[in-house]
């Protein structure tokens, strides 16, 4: 017996901004405006390409209005950046975003030690870029970090992910991320969470966001799909580490999602061999190996052992 | 909506063989007993210890005789060991191994290239050990690989793991293992092969032998529990790598296994801490750091995280 699973799936791909706004090198715009160029090429329809925060806070980021430039359109891909107040926002405007992300933490202990303010004051901040989003035809995505367990206050509660998902909602937000920022879940946890967010916004807008550090991340992604979940997001090459256990991993690996996406018959529209060639690119710029499993067996030629 | 998932299951750790062997240093007696013993300590009531194999095949098993007369045998906790014929046979009940382990593929071309004989004929050389190990009241499993994917023919079909499965069971096997020799399998397909080999043979009986190669194993050991399968083989720092894609990962990494089933409250009777210290320790013997994600991210404190 089975649960029955989604026949297609949105792969959100976060490398080029939370990826490598994780990685202690600063790379270049020409770099990233390749690399955004090889995502978008290889069918991704959402590629979080930038964002307009401060670069004092941010340094690897600053080159964002360079890359939003550089990067060739392509028609149905839809191009994200993470704003956090009105300055970000008229940077992201002027850019040509197609889609900002807001956040906030369903943690409080991690809402204060983050951005140092309440979740609720955090909200509230995000009030104006909110409305100027909307007034301006964006689209606007609310990341919830922190859904499944936090790294200083442990335990986040189901209530505190509804709570937040609905502060979300209200402040206008079209798609919502479910964030395992610190990569505890287990599957079963997963969807007790997933199922109480949907009880408060639509599911089919509802996206998973797993970060692999304890191993856990395709299981909670399967999982995921077998309550209902479309929109998963992922880092080629596994791009960005974990900020809160030194050596771990940090974003599930866009290539070992997209192996599981093609073993189960779950359309993507994304050519993985294409996201390979990119994960391979950008981890020489990076000088080191991709932090892909699958990206690296097929890499090494055990494509010719693929079986879905 | 969830399907049930067993209370508990039990944990084979097969680094200090399965794992080793694959390793390209050759590690000495003194350092695989203090493994062993810290593995059998850590609580796995079965531990792969030796390979009673010519040492002119597999040099790093030619210390078998010397583990098994080196490490503090924990009651109730069953030492196996890898035999290919009868000569190797002796050298296992010679040393005292209580459980022996005979091996089969699913894959025509993987015997031919393997083993050099078809899957009949490997079956067939095996009757005499198999008989011996009755007569000697030694526990007899048979290893069955590539059941998922295979390098040499690819497509491996669930009749022919039915049919070597019921092969393996006439010889008497008290336990047959399922093996993604390669790490192709996703989640459904694995829950198709088990299914079928459970119509063969208990289900209690099998065992799911994943490999990460494709970063898919806690997934497919996810989608094995919901199908009823309550024994998991798992290989400490996931020692051992792909001898069919260099570079590549192999046998799933044990901690993560251990931290799977912690967060879906799954009885193991291991405790994880004292596995990622074992992982620690032969991962520094052998210069390197562990292929474990939970053990690493535990290691570095991580654990700090943990939520269940």
């Amino acid at each position: 017996m089975s649960l029955s699973l989604p026949a297609a799936v949105k792969i959100i791909e976060v490398g080029p901004r939370d990826g490598l706004q994780n990685e202690p090198q600063t790379i270049p715009a020409n770099v990233k405006i390749e690399l955004v160029d090889r995502l978008s090429q290889a069918g991704f329809v959402n590629v979080e390409a930038a964002s307009f925060v401060s670069p004092k806070w941010v340094p690897q980021m600053a080159t964002s209005t360079d890359v939003m430039a550089g990067i060739t359109r392509r028609p149905g891909t839809i191009y994200s950046a993470l704003v956090p107040n009105m300055k970000g926002f008229e940077g992201a405007l002027a850019a040509g975003v197609d889609e900002v992300v807001i956040f906030a933490a369903a943690s409080e202990a991690f809402s204060q030690r983050n951005i140092n303010c309440s979740i609720a004051e955090s909200v509230e901040r995000f009030r104006d870029v909110a409305r100027a989003a909307k007034e301006n035809n964006m689209r606007l995505r609310g990341a919830l970090s922190c859904a499944f367990g936090c790294p200083y206050q442990g335990e986040v509660t189901a209530d505190s992910v509804a709570d937040v998902t609905m502060q979300l909602r209200d402040l206008g937000c079209d798609e919502i991320d479910i964030a395992d920022t610190i990569g505890v879940a287990t599957p079963r946890h997963v969807q007790t969470i997933m199922q109480r967010a949907a009880s408060v916004f639509p599911i089919d807008c509802l996206s998973g966001h797993f970060h692999d550090t304890y191993g856990q991340a395709l299981a909670n992604i399967y999982a995921s799909l077998e309550v209902g979940i479309t929109i998963y997001h992922a880092s080629v090459a596994g791009l960005g580490g974990c900020p809160y256990a030194k050596g771990a991993t940090g974003n599930v690996a866009t290539e070992d999602v997209l192996y599981l996406m093609q073993g189960l018959g779950i359309e993507t529209g994304i050519d993985l061999d294409a996201v390979v060639d990119a994960g391979q690119f950008i981890s020489a710029q990076l000088g080191r190996k991709p932090a892909s499993r699958a990206g690296n067996a097929i890499a090494a030629k055990g494509e010719r052992c693929q079986i879905s």
